[in-house]
C-alpha cells in the first residue's frame, strides 16, 4: 500500500525513498502530470482567460467534470479568495450526477475574486466501498482488517491495540447503510470490532485520504455591487435644466429636478461632459461647422483655457456645488454617472502640456479625428502608443478616472470605448476599481458584437445594446435568445436605452406617444438595467430630416422643457420602475421565454425570477403591441407548461399596471390591444394550489 | 506619424528614444498586451490543450477571429511547422466575414505539428485607404502625399525624388480601381505622380507595414496516416485458425487465411495478445476458475516462464514467423494490429524480476485485479505510482510498444485504457509516435463519455465506441449526432465494431442472418473506421444464458471454422468493403444526415464527400431495415435539397450493391424492405445537369 510517487508528495519523497542514484530527473514531470482529471469548469469565459461577473449577494455555482482512471472514490473541493493575495477558503464539492461535481459560495462585498476546484483519489473512501461489499458478500476480510489498519494508521494515530477499537467503535455511531447488522455476525467478535470501525458511517465523514491532489487554474471573477446589474438610467445635460434656453443650466437647476427624476423610479443620473468646452474649431446649432457668438459648443469637445478632463465647466457651477449635488443625490438614493471621453478639443491644456502625446502632422498641424474623408473639426484624439504615451498618457487618464471617483462619481458611462486600446481598459478599469471596487463602467459601443463583447469581457461592467434598432417581434425574440446564450450571460450585462443623444430612433420619429409606451415597457421589462434620454418622458422625437439625430439637438445648444407637457408618458414609466423594483423577474435580462401570440404584431414573453427552477411557482408575463398606430388582437398561448399546469388548468392573474386579479381558464386566451389606450400589458400569474 | 512604443519594436526602442531617465519599468508590459484581438481560434480543443486530429493530405483550414480598436488596416498570417523545433512556414490569412480570416495548409507528412495565427495592424493598407477616400471626394492631399512619403520610406528605400517617383509610376500596374482615373485630373501633375504610386494597387500588394504584431498561442496538431481515419478491421485469434479445434493455430496458419480476408476487403488485421500465457491460476473453458489439462488459457493472462509482453508464444510460431507472415500481410496491402494489454499473469517474469511495480498485501501475497466483490485471479496489474515505477515501469512498457513497433507493428488496440494513468498514455503516445510517427492507438475504453473524450483527446487514435449497442433508430441518430458534434469530430475518430470477443450483442444474438447484414451495412456505412470480430460473417452469435458473452468464448479454448459455411454474409461484407474504398463519403462518420423514412424501422440517412459543400453533386444515401424479422414498408423522403433540387425535381440513382440505374421523380419514393431478402440499400444520387 506504501506509494511514494504520488503527486501530492511527489518532490519532496521521492528523491530519499529511492536514492539519488536511482532517481531519474528527465522523468519528474511524470510524476506532476495530474493523474486525476478536473475540466469543464464553470462558470468561465475562455477558459478562465476573463474574468465571470456576479453581484454581491448572488450566489457563484461552481461545476466541474472530475474523473480518474479505476473506479476509486474521489473527493473534491471548491477554493476561492478575494484577491489573489488573501488566503483561500474550501467549500466541499458534491458530485451531482455523470462525474460533475458542485459546490457554492457568496461573495461577501465587490471586487476581484478567484476561485479553484480541487481534486483527489480518496483512497480510504475507496477502501471502505470494496470492504462494504465484501462484508456484505461475506467474504474473508483478515487481510482487509489489517490493510484498514495501515490505511487509517495513516490519518488517526490513536487505533493500535484492539483495546482502543474496541473503545472507538463504542464511541462511534451507528453502522451506516443499517443491513449491516444482518452481515457482521458472520465474522469473529474481534474482527467485527475492526469492522465496525472501518465502515462507521461517521468515520467515513472524518477520515478522508487524499492522494494526487490536483488543482485547476485560478478563475478570475469579478463581484460588482447591485445597482451593475439592476439599475434605471436617466441621462440629461445639466445646462437645459434653467427652464430657459437662454440661460445656461446649473448643478444648482439639477438639484430641483431631483425630486422628480427620482420619482419617476430612476437610480442613476448620468450627464454628459461636465467639463470646460473648447473654444477653438466650435461647432455651433446642429452640428454646424461655425458656431455663432453665444452657442455653447458640444460638450464632448473637452477641454479650454479653463482646464480639461479634472476640470468643471464654470457655467455649470463651482467644485462645491458639484459636491452638493452628489450628495443631494446620494441622499435620494441615487448615483450620478458621468461620461468619460477621452477625446480633446483642440485648446485642451493637454495639447500645450502634453504635445507628444498626439498625432502631429508633417507640417506641424494637429491631426483632426477623421473618418475619410470626413472629418471632426473640434475635436483631436490622443495617441494611446505615442512615444511616451505608455505610461504618461495612461496614468493621466487613470488619474482622471481616480479624481471623479474620489469625489464620489461610481459610475462612468466611457463614449466610444471601441476606438481606444482594448489593453488601455483592461488596465485602467482594473485599476480604478481595486481602488473603488463599487465603480461600473458602460460601454458606449454601437460596433460589431466580437468588440462589443471583447470590451465585457476585458471590463466593462454593463454595455449599451442593439435594443435601440431591434423593433419587429423577430428582432426582439432573435436579440434576447442572443443575449440569453450561457457564453454570453457570463460577462455581457446589456443595458437598454430606449433612447440617447445621437440616437432618435426612427421607430419613435414617427410612432407618437403609443410607440414611447411600447418601447418603455420592452425596455424596463426585458433588462434589468434600462435608461432614458431626457425627452422621452415627453415623447420628444423631432429629428434632423432622414437622420437619427434630434432636430436641434441638446449636444449643441441648450434647450428648455415643460416637464409636465401633455402626452407625457412620466406615469408610465414611474410604474414601469416600481414593477421593476418590485419583482425579482424584471432585474435581469435572464429568465426570458417567448410564447406565441398569434399575430406578429404582438409580442408576449414571460419571465421567471432568478435562481427559480422548473416549474415555476409564478411567472410575469407581458405582452406589447408593437404596432403604434392600428388595434391588435389575437390568441395568446399562456405558458401554463412553466407553471407545471395542464392546457386546461385555471391559473391567478394579477393585471400589474392595473392592479386587479382574476382566472385564466386554459392556456388560449384572447386579448385585444389598443395603442392608443395602453399597447402593454404585464401580468403575474401564480400557481392555484400545490403541484400535483 | 513616429510611433516608436509599438508592440513590434517597444522593447528595442523605447528606451532609447526616452532615455533611461524617464522610462517607467513598471508599465513596460503593458507596451506588450496585445493591441490586436486573435481569438476564436479553429480547429482548436480547450483552447489549444490538446492537439487537433488530420490525416496527411487534408487540408486544415485555420480560422481565426481577428479585430482591433480603430477601423485600422489589418494584415494577418498562419503560421505553422512540423514539430515545435522546425521553423514556421507561413501562409497570408484572408478576411472571410464579419472579422473572421482564414488560410490552409497541407501537412505533408504523419506527425506532431503546430499551428499560430499572427496578425497586426497594417498602418500603409490604412493610409492607402484613407487616401483612395478623400481622393475620391477631391478633397486636398498635399499633406497626405507628404505623409505617404513618409510611410513608404519605412518600406521602400528608392522612393526620394520626384523623378523615381515618376520612373515608378510608369513602372508600376495601372491603378486599381480603374475610376481613379476620373479623380486623378483634378490634381496637380506632379500630385498625379505621387498619387499614382502611393494607390497603386501592386504597391498595396507589396507594401505592408507591421505594426502591434501579436502572435496566438501555438496550437497543437497531430496527423496521422490515411488509415487512421479510414479503414476496415478484422479479427481474429491466430490460435484458432488451424481448422482443427484439436491442434494449436500458427502464425503460418494465419498466413493462409490472408487472402480470404483480404478479399473480403480487410485492411488490418488484429490479433488479441500473442504472448506466453501465464500457467498460474489460468483461466479454463468459458472462464472457469479451473483450467483442465490442455486448455490453452486466456491470452489476455499475459506472461510465463517463456516470457512477457516481448515474447511469442511459442505455439503460435517463432519471430521469423511472425515477421514472415508480418510481411505477407504487408505485401498484400494489410496492417498487423496487436493488442497492448498491460496486466500481467502471476507467472510473469516481471513479478520476480520487478516485485517493485506490483501491489503486495501485508501477508506477503500479491493483489488480483478485482471489482469487489470479484476477484480475477488470472491477472495482476502493475502499480504505475509505486515506488520506484515512475519511470522504470513506464519506460519497460514503452519499450515493449517500441519493439513491436520496430517489428512492423503500427497499430495497437490498447485493452482497457481507462484503467490506467492518463498521464501515462499522453506520455507513452508521444514518445512511440515520435519514433514511429505512423502508429495508431485504438482505445479500447467502454466507459462514460467524458472519459472516452479525454482519452482521445490525450492521444488514443481512434476508439471503441457505443455503436455495439445502440440498436433503434433514435438511438443509432443521436448517437451519429453525437459523434458530429463541431466539439467531437476534432479529436475523436469512432471504430464501429460490430462485434468483438467480449461482445456478442444481444441483438445478433436473436436477429440471424438479416441482423448480420443489417449491422453491416450500418457500421460500414456509418463509420470510417469498422471491424469485425472473426466469426461475425458467419452470423456466429451462440451465448453464454443471458450474457453478452459467447459460449466456448476463444479467449478461452481454440475453436475450428468453417470459413464457408452456409448462411454466411462473405458476399455482402465484401460488397461493403468495395463501396467504402470507391466512395469518399463512406470513408468517415462525417457528412451524415438523417432523413425522414415513415416507419420506426427503417432509417434512412445520406453521407456526402469530406468537403463538399451545399449544394452537393452527389450523395450517398442508405436504407436499412433494423427489424430482422419482418418485412418493413413506408414512404421515404429523398434529400433532395441537398442537392439543390426542388420537391418535385428527378434525381439520377445508381443502386450501388445491385448495379443498375434509373431515375427517381419527386423527393416522396415508396420502399419495402424484406430482411430475409436484402435488410439494406445503398444508392448514390446525382444531380442532373447544373444549377438552376
Amino acid at each position: 500500500m506504501a506509494r511514494a510517487a504520488r503527486r501530492s508528495d511527489a518532490q519532496t519523497q521521492l528523491p530519499a525513498e529511492q536514492g539519488a542514484g536511482s532517481l531519474n530527473f528527465e522523468y519528474l514531470a511524470l510524476l506532476d502530470a495530474p493523474r486525476v482529471v478536473v475540466e469543464q469548469v464553470s462558470p468561465s469565459i475562455d477558459e478562465g482567460r476573463f474574468a465571470v461577473k456576479r453581484c454581491v449577494g448572488e450566489p457563484v455555482e461552481v461545476e466541474a467534470d472530475i474523473f480518474m482512471d479505476t473506479h476509486d472514490k474521489l473527493g473534491a473541493q471548491l477554493l476561492w479568495r478575494k484577491s489573489d493575495i488573501d488566503t483561500w477558503h474550501a467549500v466541499p464539492m458534491k458530485l451531482v450526477d455523470n462525474h460533475r461535481w458542485s459546490a457554492s459560495f457568496t461573495p461577501p462585498v465587490p471586487g476581484f475574486y478567484q476561485f479553484a476546484v480541487e481534486a483527489w483519489q480518496d483512497e480510504f473512501a475507496t477502501y471502505r466501498d470494496g470492504l462494504l461489499k465484501k462484508v456484505r458478500a461475506g467474504t474473508d476480510v483478515a487481510l482487509e482488517i489489517q490493510e484498514g489498519q495501515l490505511l487509517l494508521a495513516k490519518a488517526v494515530k490513536a487505533l493500535e491495540a484492539p483495546g482502543n477499537a474496541k473503545r472507538l467503535a463504542s464511541e462511534l455511531e451507528p453502522l451506516e447503510p443499517s443491513d449491516l447488522d444482518l452481515f457482521l455476525p458472520a465474522y469473529a467478535e474481534s474482527q467485527q470490532d475492526f469492522l465496525r470501525i472501518l465502515l462507521s458511517a461517521e468515520l467515513s465523514r472524518h477520515v478522508h485520504t487524499r492522494d494526487f491532489v490536483v488543482r485547476s487554474r485560478e478563475f478570475p471573477l469579478r463581484i460588482d455591487r447591485k445597482t451593475a446589474a439592476f439599475s434605471s438610467w436617466y441621462e440629461m445635460f445639466p445646462r437645459s435644466q434653467s427652464g430657459d434656453a437662454s440661460r445656461h443650466g446649473t448643478f444648482d437647476d439639477v438639484l430641483e429636478r431631483l425630486p422628480a427624476i427620482r420619482a419617476m423610479g430612476f437610480d442613476t443620473l448620468y450627464f454628459p461632459p461636465i467639463h470646460p468646452i473648447g473654444r477653438l474649431n466650435r461647432k455651433g446649432r446642429n452640428n454646424s461647422l461655425q458656431a455663432q457668438p453665444g452657442d455653447p459648443g458640444s460638450p464632448y469637445a473637452i477641454g479650454s483655457e479653463e482646464g480639461g478632463h479634472d476640470a468643471i465647466h464654470p457655467e455649470l457651477g463651482s467644485w462645491e456645488d458639484f459636491r452638493r449635488l452628489r450628495e443631494q443625490a446620494a441622499a435620494m438614493g441615487m448615483d450620478l454617472a458621468l461620461d468619460f471621453a477621452i477625446q480633446c478639443a483642440p485648446d485642451h491644456p493637454w495639447l500645450t502640456q502634453h504635445p507628444e502625446w498626439f498625432d502631429w502632422r508633417p507640417d506641424g498641424s494637429i491631426r483632426y479625428a477623421e473618418n475619410p474623408p470626413k472629418k471632426y473639426e473640434d475635436i483631436v484624439n490622443v495617441d494611446f502608443y505615442a512615444p511616451q504615451a505608455v505610461p504618461d498618457l495612461w496614468l493621466a487618464l487613470r488619474d482622471v478616472l481616480m479624481l471623479w471617483a474620489s469625489e464620489g462619481v461610481h459610475a462612468f458611462r466611457v463614449d466610444n470605448p471601441h476606438t481606444k486600446p482594448l489593453p488601455f481598459w483592461e488596465w485602467v478599469i482594473r485599476e480604478v476599481q481595486d481602488e473603488y471596487p463599487d465603480v461600473i463602467f458602460l460601454s458606449e459601443a454601437f460596433t460589431h458584437p466580437k468588440m462589443m463583447n471583447r470590451l465585457a469581457k476585458i471590463g466593462f461592467t454593463q454595455s449599451y445594446t442593439y435594443f435601440t434598432w431591434r423593433n419587429t417581434k423577430q428582432e426582439l425574440t432573435d436579440y434576447l435568445l442572443t443575449l440569453n446564450d450561457p457564453a454570453q450571460v457570463e460577462f455581457f450585462r446589456p443595458n437598454f436605452f430606449v433612447n440617447t443623444p445621437d440616437i432618435n430612433p426612427r421607430y419613435l420619429q414617427h410612432s407618437g406617444r403609443p410607440g414611447f409606451l411600447a418601447r418603455a415597457a420592452l425596455a424596463a421589462t426585458l433588462s434589468g438595467l434600462w435608461g432614458i434620454s431626457s425627452g422621452f418622458e415627453l415623447c420628444e422625437a423631432e429629428a434632423l430630416p432622414d437622420s437619427e439625430e434630434f432636430l436641434n439637438s441638446e449636444k449643441y445648444e441648450i434647450r428648455a422643457w415643460d416637464w409636465q407637457r401633455s402626452g407625457n408618458i412620466i406615469e408610465d414609466i414611474t410604474t414601469l420602475n416600481r414593477l421593476r423594483s418590485q419583482y425579482p423577474a424584471l432585474q435581469t435580462h435572464l429568465g426570458v421565454a417567448f410564447h406565441t401570440f398569434h399575430n406578429d404584431q404582438v409580442i408576449f414573453y414571460s419571465k421567471h425570477e432568478p435562481g427559480s427552477a422548473l416549474p415555476h411557482e409564478r411567472l410575469i408575463v407581458v405582452a406589447v403591441n408593437l404596432d403604434p398606430h392600428h388595434v391588435q388582437e389575437g390568441t395568446m398561448e399562456l405558458p401554463l407548461h412553466l407553471l407545471g399546469l395542464q392546457d386546461y388548468d385555471s391559473v391567478a392573474v394579477e393585471d400589474l399596471t392595473r392592479g386587479y386579479r382574476f382566472d385564466w381558464h386554459g392556456k388560449w386566451q384572447e386579448l385585444r390591444m389598443d395603442p392608443h389606450d395602453m399597447p402593454y400589458a404585464i401580468w403575474q400569474l401564480q400557481r392555484k394550489g400545490p403541484l400535483p
